[in-house]
């Protein structure tokens, strides 16, 4: 094996590190619906109205993907001939006309699911693996997950290195989404990587990817095109802590993680890396979101948003560039409700959540090791008459509610109260996309080719309940 | 002002990391101690027994201080003609024979304690400053703190750099001990740093304190000297956590905080720094302690460590200079008592406790927004028939104890009481030096000089009882 292991570490030092970086939802499809889109999800139609501030996604029975009223990055970006490849995990709708060759993207290689399994297939089917829209395999199946011998290897990152490669040597402008989910329950790590870390086997993915990142770097600098693109690294929600030591990750200072909106549920890792164009070694303090690649990529390709819809994404260029600070607030929501806002270093709680005491007795926690009382709440508590607001510099871990009778209070419930009106009295919340299932809906376009069908039952569509599960993992 | 604000990252970049770095105990004082001393408080005789596993410091009311049994590292390090410094804050007793300059310090600049205060002086006399063996006046009076307006100037950093630069034009071997303060609460910064950071006042505190590393290694850049140089950060205490946001810091991923025994109260950052003989960008996982400090000093000056005494201690010069790995447990002790132990990854918790439920409840918080049921114990819990075991690679956090039913468990309890009992057996505990306070102790030596001295009341020694305090700080 060689490993350069030194990804991040290298990406920040020429690049800029973003601190205060957010994905524009807790949980992976409508964060990476909104990525693609620019748009939070309550206007691009991936949430759910089946039950309040419950996340949804597209598991394998869901009937719903992203709206073909949507405009994604790649279908703007062919204005200006652009190549597009998805490599790794889509998740926003596995049904023929929700796949991404049909939203824009040019190649694919990857799920549109996580590699969650292995599934006993007489009853679910293992997740269907594609090269463009020819359906390759499955995972567990094909495509070999094996957690404990890791014998795996690295999700996709030939494919990225061969793409850019090409692109390079036709000189065609190319946008590569490289979304690898290695670091996603089950989690797993290459033979070369397994057992390799201090931190197990979520440590040995994490080391993995940065390996990657670093390669990928390195490939770009070795094609001559480094100063000719823009590479931009973050996640899609924080790390998940409900699986116990082995499957989970760690937010460190921040509050609880992924599913939540507390800080860690949503603040990610984030450095942008343009040598020649990006200042290295800089920090910026801005205020982002996953939404502002949207804008961003096609700010830089030179690409006029499209004027016909809100779009939630800002234009980083500014920052980027000239390192200026934009003024912007950050929304918080899990499925169809705002829970808080962030402006400055304020952030306001108008609801509280973690989970219901009934799942969390059943030791589904998102919060492990953390409880912040009156904040951590396992009823969903509504705060909009009088919120909960912290100072995210001094108390980054959300444990010290600013007091009400303060005047920082006072003045920071003015600008919040202003803030949060206008968004209200400007949303309209897209149609919901993510509340029906069906089990019909299990057996993935391309099955045929592989003669791996498996006959779907009878079409019995219902109203997807959205339960918060305890997976169990070695 | 003109900030670096780049000491950290400069000195792990040209220096090695140390993730896996311990104090000698949770507290100030004992840990001090240890540092100078290569030896475990329990043996140094910085510790109370006046009640269980409670932790003990040098309070204006101390009777005790550091034995004129143990030898420090500067009495040591005058064997090949070093000259010592210290600078700032002491710890080991205030009174006059247990003063720096008493121990083999050449010079000193600073306090015998923290700058608690301000003090009304009627009652309680505010802590002295000493320039050598003279009193040149007292925190909150010829030595002002603000820690609203910040005016007290960074604590003597420039007595610093001024004393590394008479021992270079000298061609002196030295030994400075660079000890500020500003980061224990009441935190102050520096006008040039106050308000500068994203953090708060404690954030301005950790920001001038970077830019001071920056300055020290600049300097000794500057005199030409860094390739004779070995340069170490650490902290004496893990980040207390107690104070609420404006005075607390951060033990990122790590439970609760100072005073207690889990990773939030003594794992601490460590970086050393030495161009030409320390690889640069390196990280050692070397588990390591803050005694180490004194046998690799003394090995580094060519000086044999004292044969009469165990020396805790290890020379991490294998370490530094090779990268080599040495197999060595680390004792997590509060005050008296041994409450866990870590060998590789592994820790195993003997005795479990926060603080009590009586303190607890009155506000005093030692792990504020974290509870791990079980571990975080409001009651003094034993465990010594059957620790709880944690793999603090896989789980930093404390979070998740070993089944004491599976293999692993047995495996690790086997190796961990063999070190437990070596060391049980081999202990012979010093006398203990932090056992009786008094009041008419409490002024101290060279107040005649300034002519500020305060009528002490008579001698009533009482054994102290070594309260956790509630201190309110604006």
């Amino acid at each position: 094996c060689f490993c350069l292991q030194m990804g991040w570490d290298l990406m920040a030092a020429q690049g800029m590190l973003f601190p205060n970086f957010y994905t524009a939802n807790p949980l992976c499809s409508p964060s990476r619906a909104a990525l693609l889109t620019g748009r939070l999800p309550v206007r691009n139609g991936f949430y759910t109205t089946n039950a309040h501030a419950r996340n949804a996604y597209t598991p394998q029975e869901i009937v719903g993907g992203i709206s073909p009223d949507e405009i994604l990055l790649p279908q703007l970006l062919k204005k200006k001939d652009y190549v597009s490849k998805i490599i790794g995990k889509w998740h926003l709708g596995h049904r023929t006309q929700y796949l991404p060759l049909k939203h824009g993207f040019d190649e694919w290689f990857g799920s549109p699911n996580c590699h969650f399994g292995p599934y006993n297939n007489s009853v679910c089917p293992n997740i269907p693996v594609y090269n463009n829209s020819e359906m390759k395999g499955r995972y567990y199946e094909e495509f070999e997950i094996n957690v404990k011998t890791g014998i795996q290897p690295h999700p996709n990152l030939f494919e990225g290195l061969d793409f850019i490669s090409q692109q390079a040597v036709a000189q065609r402008p190319f946008f590569l989404y490289w979304a690898p989910d290695a670091t996603h329950a089950p989690v797993y790590a290459s033979k070369c990587f397994l057992g390799k870390s201090q931190r197990g086997r979520y440590g040995d993915a994490m080391m993995e990817l940065d390996d990657s990142i670093g390669q990928i770097l390195a490939h770009l600098v070795s094609l001559g095109i480094h100063n000719n693109t823009l590479v931009f690294f973050t996640s899609d929600n924080g790390a998940a802590v409900m699986y116990g030591p082995l499957q989970s990750g760690s937010n460190g200072p921040f509050l609880c993680g992924k599913e939540t909106t507390f800080e860690g549920g949503m603040r990610e890792p984030a450095i942008a890396w343009w040598p020649g164009r990006i200042p290295a070694g800089t920090v910026s303090y801005q205020l982002g979101s996953g939404m502002d690649l949207f804008s961003t990529s096609l700010s830089v390709a030179g690409i006029h948003p499209p004027d016909d819809r809100v779009i939630d994404g800002l234009d980083l260029s500014p920052v980027l560039f000239n390192n200026s600070l934009l003024d912007r607030p950050i929304f918080y929501y899990r499925g169809n409700q705002m829970m808080a806002v962030r402006i400055g270093q304020y952030k306001a709680h108008y609801w509280t959540w973690s989970n219901s005491w009934e799942e969390f007795n059943k030791g589904i926690n998102f919060c492990p090791g953390q409880e912040v009382p009156g904040v951590t709440t396992h009823t969903q508590e509504e705060h909009t008459m009088q919120p909960l607001i912290f100072h995210l510099g001094q108390d980054p871990g959300e444990r010290y509610p600013i007091s009400v009778e303060s005047k920082e209070y006072r003045d920071v419930l003015r600008q919040v109260t202003a803030v949060v009106e206008q968004h209200q009295t400007d949303l309209i919340p897209g149609m919901p996309q993510l509340n029906m299932c069906d089990l019909a809906v299990m057996s993935p376009p391309g099955c045929e080719q592989l003669g791996k069908c498996l006959k779907p039952p009878e079409p019995n569509p219902w109203k997807c309940d959205w339960p918060h599960y305890l997976v169990s993992y070695p």
